[in-house]
């Protein structure tokens, strides 16, 4: 049988046996993966983390750079905040992503270990939904120069220090003014996610089609500072206008401590990352899943 | 000086001096508003509405489908409630229309009576900022046949008799099963609506730039039952799954009572409404006018 | 074995075996609780309902006047509903109620029927927490004259026609004017009724031991319209001031429809409802279980 | 003329004319405040402020100890800031307070410079109503030993540090296990503290006359987990399971690094904060001002 990606690369975080890496040992699991994918025709590569020992494996180990140049397909295995992580890398090189789940099945991780199998088969053969999601670029400027950049896939959060109260912050969104909230923080989050931070602070869910972002307060003083939906195309910014040990962290990765006046600036990113998923796919299941909507109880 | 709108109709209720209608009486502001326009170099016609007496005027009165076909521009002198209706009912002829408010300023009505000849003057000469909003075109479904059909461009609204207790819904999007939910009904509302009845319900706000709708549960049984953006593309189906003496309507406008089974079914229509705003208009100085932000308080 | 409660109540739907009474049916469940009640050294009778057959049973069949008058404990086998419904009648004897769940256990019936032996075997010895719950006496003045009384146990709700919009409710609390609300609706909430529509409508969660209302408002026009937490010991007042088609209801069992200038009045009963729980029971393990806290999830 | 309170401390910051302090400057609007008091037949001390030169003024400065012990009545120029502040300090003497506002009324500071005289003239000569607030007495617990101690009026917060995810505490209350809950952190809030940070939060209003806390998540990972109301009788116990940097703050005031174990428990003070407001004064009118309801607008 011919898959129609011919080489695939197997991501994740390699788990030996024992529990805790040895010389020598492997990863079962994802050695089990990689010979399914080859009996599927395809050539198995691994990710070379930069900051790790090789994964004990007999295959090649290419860096997330040679990833993206030179497969067709990532494979990744673990829970959403792995996919997030590659997914933020691989964007710019279109490479697409399936996600299987080592635990609990994820928002964008939803083929479970059990039964990958049967569920990889047909989209090796070219059976699959495409799910594009978009990714945010963000940069911090002060005194005009920008001093920080960072991609985020779910959000864009600016927060106040933890012992200083509320900081005000001046929005604008596509150079129009907002408003100067005050709050414990602003969060600019994608569709991906509005089922992340946003969703706990009462923002809304966002069908991943939706071309917009979602700006939550949290905590905001105003009562009638609620959630608002904004198309992605238009630049916002979030200017820190007073508070204490402010900073913007950007999908809880990446992190920048703020001055008064530092603007944190969120545009749409020219790359998009492109998930797959088995035919029939919808995000409805997901949420209905995730959400325990319909399943008796309060 | 010449207008880049030939012939202009002047639509509004008409509202004589003396407070209730008068043989003779004339309604003195929009009197002295046609009186600018054709300064300004304009025709002005009036609405001859279907089952009212003809405004005492001595400008042509034609139906809102002559207005459509043969205006350029529909001033509107009323609220936003006028501003709806009128703008479902020349949606489909892609009448712009200009709203001027006799009262408080609204969300969509943004020109007060007090300055409307400066704010007009440029706009009429072509000096505008076009903002466009979806409308909805929904109907009832039963035995899978349409029994209603209206137009909406705020909101559709499926609810629960005053004095029954949840109705259940089965929702889907673009053919996609979402949940059955249990609650006192569901709100489908545009961007142009999440400042309605959605925002009550706890709905966030939306840009009218964004291509979507949002889908917000009226006190829902489930806490997990959080307010869904989707695209406005796919079409929406609720069906009474259970539920005595619910109902559907449409802008609060026209209403369906609902049987067992019945679907309302909401999809974007072809049309939009094209609102004309002053130059350097935004849609955020509405919002934090309207929501009170930044005045100081609480 | 003696138990402290001599003569014991046992309160609730019979269920035939074949699922719909027969002549001469016995619904065998109720028949084995009653024999259990019997070997713990009770003497056991049975709820004659008002308008129903007598139960199919030897026991002797006593009228809720009668209960209340002459035994020591009820035994309720059904849902949170069947309670709520006896509570209210029995409140005024001090009779207390232990409740059995047949299904799902629910926020105030927390015995499952398939442990019941082992739980109320020390209950019946006197092992056991009493819980108070607080009682709504509600009445609605017209004209300055009642003309409808009605108890409650969860909630009283005033709320709009169901094809009408807002009403607008004047609202004081003891004598002082709180505001003039525009909603759907607002509902005020005893503890017990917390976890009910108030919950649905946004209301916080009340321990049974907090003294006090919560007053929700339903989907207010105000986004500053929150709950508000006021002592049980003032009397609440609700008048309708604009809105056509609104009722009041109480529990949602009975009902009344309001006419302008109509006034729904709630006050603290003298009366308590008395539950008694298994030793070391706690409300916030009911909460937990009944919210789905702590199971992994989102 | 003789006023119910023979000895008076006036409190507040002296802000001297110039607007800064300067030897020999004085605050004109104390001065004439304390000369009013004086025309009442008080006799006027100020406030020695531990930490600040004695104000510029002919009367006897007193410490907050003092002033606990001799006076009798608190007289506090200034916010809600400084009436909290001086109240936990005074809790502990009984001595009641009245709060004047240099600026916009707050919630518990309620009487205008504006008017001043007229409202306290009755007010002194006995005609006022009392309203006393709760206070709580709060500890972090280590080793089983207690590290810090603190009183609050409005809240005592448990928080996540600013640049680290959600913490985890496990709250019990009067020793039931209540949830091991995830979230940015918990507001347990006094009704004087229901209208600050917990309001933002999403906490209820609370009447001062209900005996409760209000616990608020601060964006919980749960949607089930809502603000929960619960007797003032029972000590809540809040414990740092997992998360960095984790603090406590008390009134935003003072403040306690959190070790994983630590525990963070408050009970309801011995002492209550006396407030006199003027007669008929109704702690909804403040309510209703503060939080703009009836005032025409969204």
């Amino acid at each position: 049988m011919t898959s129609s990606f011919r080489r695939v690369a197997l991501i994740g975080k390699y788990q030996p046996a024992g529990g805790r890496a040895q010389a020598g040992a492997q990863d079962e699991t994802m050695e089990e993966i990689g010979a399914f994918l080859e009996s599927q025709g395809c050539e198995v590569v691994v990710e070379q983390a930069p900051d790790s020992q090789p994964p004990q494996t007999r295959r090649a180990a290419l860096t997330v750079e040679e990833i993206g140049r030179q497969c067709d397909l990532g494979l990744v295995v673990g829970g959403d905040g792995t996919m997030l992580g590659i997914g933020r890398q691989l964007a710019c090189y279109g490479l697409p992503l399936i996600g299987i789940n080592r635990g609990r099945l994820g928002f964008i991780t939803d083929i479970s270990l059990n039964d990958y199998r049967t569920v990889l088969t047909p989209m090796l053969a070219g059976e699959y939904e495409e799910d594009h999601r978009s990714l945010m670029q963000a940069k911090v400027m002060r005194d005009g120069a920008p001093v920080f950049h960072a991609l985020a896939m779910n959000d864009v959060v600016v927060n106040r220090g933890a012992t200083s109260g509320m900081v005000e912050l001046r929005v604008t969104v596509g150079h129009h003014f907002v408003a100067n909230h005050r709050a414990d923080g602003i969060i600019v989050a994608s569709p991906t996610g509005s089922t992340a931070y946003a969703l706990s602070a009462g923002g809304p869910l966002m069908h991943p089609a939706v071309p917009g972002w979602v700006m939550v307060p949290i905590a905001p003083h105003s009562l009638s500072n609620r959630p608002i939906l904004m198309p992605d195309a238009d630049e916002v910014s979030i200017e820190l206008v007073s508070g204490r040990d402010a900073s913007a962290n950007f999908d809880m990765q990446s992190l920048a401590s703020l001055a008064i006046g530092d603007q944190v600036v969120v545009r749409r990113s020219d790359y998009r990352v492109r998930f797959l998923h088995p035919r029939g796919w919808s995000y409805f299941d997901t949420l209905r899943k995730k959400l325990h909507w319909n399943e008796g109880g309060s």
